[in-house]
């Protein structure tokens, strides 16, 4: 069969998207390697698939398929590039769009210019809940590395990321150091790392070395966990800018027990045809 | 506008082709390097665009981007991909097919199954013209590198190649060794470096540490220079089934002043629409 296709990328964080109500179609984690495959596929970071929902409150379900072929909870990128494609595609005409995922129901609203905000749920500070291996929380922690010790800063979004703040980020070994900070034997799940350079109060730029990956173009919940980061050292104000790699989104966190809210661009870069 | 284009693939070096006679579209440096990016843009090695020839001779003209925007002067996975595509996209229906190349003219025989059959020239033995510096023209040479001697076979194929016998490709370090040889003294204008193990007198196997690259999927001109190399060193005989990471090519060479001949697939993906 053919297949159609739309090739999307949220910060260059790069998807192939699936129209699966509109055509009838499977994806296997296999048929989503092969898509995957950057040189004998259409090639993309991940695969995302939008299928009709189970849950009557939600408009969509979608799953995202890694370029291995697992399949993966959520995505900060892919739900903005979720939320694109299914307004330009014409399955839905609504703002406020509630996608099931496999991490659960989210919601999403589309503003002007193609830019989406997603509701990227409560951060978690507790340290046995990330998992941290600390003896009580604080704002700040001292973690010993190879030749150095550094502070960081411990945040669940979902996912677990050690936050530190540096002076010169363009220059930082931030390849080095992830990788130690990522296998920290006080991280028990490994942890993403973050490197943040503070601009101002409203502005900071970020790197981040993803658990199992490396470095990367955007790392959505990393932009998250470092500006509530900043917050809790008391450095940063509500909304922040975050300039990473692959562009910028905005970040806005007001306190305990509130959701962050991340706001940033999808883009649909080019339709295809595949045959299957 | 919008730009027509295929996804081709020869061996996993991929290819954007895009037909410039039925569109009207000028491919510039900067479009070429922008459609090449892979989490941004399509995606590919090389953007291979297709023109009406400026010499009477010839049935079309090509040229080749790099993914850096710079243009190349030819490249034999790029050429079956070219001779596929002109046939799918019915802008010929001959067999045999010649194409105007920054290169020159090359001649291109379409088999069936998508094979197709380059005529990649006579190759160069002679060290002064590969260039490769050593007293006399011999089927074999020492080369010290850092911490060990080894013997290799020098042949150009348009572009240098140094290529090595071993015993166990597979776990062979290509990248430490191809780098001291891509890099060696004795070549003035580096050197691709070919790894070939034999597997009978009609088939080896083969990795190539591509000039400025690093190793590759499949690199044509250096599985022709392998070939080359075994039959002037007595151990291949004319016609070689070699398999690279990227697939299977086969190569004939009836002996000096011969050009060498190679068959192999060329594979379309997917076809797309992007705006330029």
């Amino acid at each position: 069969m053919r297949l159609r296709f739309t090739k999307m990328h949220g910060l260059g964080n790069d998807f192939v998207m699936i129209d699966a109500i509109s055509q009838k179609v499977t994806i296997t984690p296999e048929r989503a390697r092969k898509l995957a495959d950057r040189h004998f596929g259409v090639g993309c970071d991940q695969v995302l698939v939008v299928e009709s929902p189970d849950n009557p409150d939600a408009d969509f379900r979608y799953r995202i398929f890694n370029n291995d072929g697992s399949e993966v909870e959520n995505c900060g990128n892919g739900a903005r590039c979720f939320a694109v494609f299914v307004r330009q595609r014409q399955l839905t005409a609504k703002s406020d769009i509630v996608v099931e995922t496999a991490a659960g129901l989210l919601r999403l609203h589309v503003l002007d210019d193609n830019q989406v905000t997603v509701n990227m749920g409560v951060p978690v500070l507790a340290p046995a809940q990330i998992p941290f291996v600390t003896p009580h929380e604080q704002p700040e922690y001292p973690l010993q590395l190879d030749n150095m010790e550094i502070t960081i800063s411990a945040v669940s979004m979902g996912n677990p990321h050690a936050v530190t703040l540096v002076d010169n980020l363009a220059s930082f070994p931030v390849k080095t150091l992830g990788a130690q900070i990522e296998t920290h034997a006080q991280f028990p799940n490994r942890v993403n790392a973050g490197f943040m350079e503070l601009i101002s109060r409203q502005e900071v730029k970020l790197r981040v070395f993803e658990r199992g990956v490396g470095e990367t173009l955007a790392c959505g919940t990393g932009a998250c966990a470092a500006v509530v980061s900043g917050i809790v050292r008391g450095l940063l104000d509500t909304t922040v800018a975050v300039h990473l790699p692959g562009g910028s989104l905005s970040i806005t966190w007001e306190g305990a027990e509130k959701p962050v809210m991340m706001t940033g661009p999808a883009k649909a870069v080019f339709h295809g045809q595949v045959k299957l």
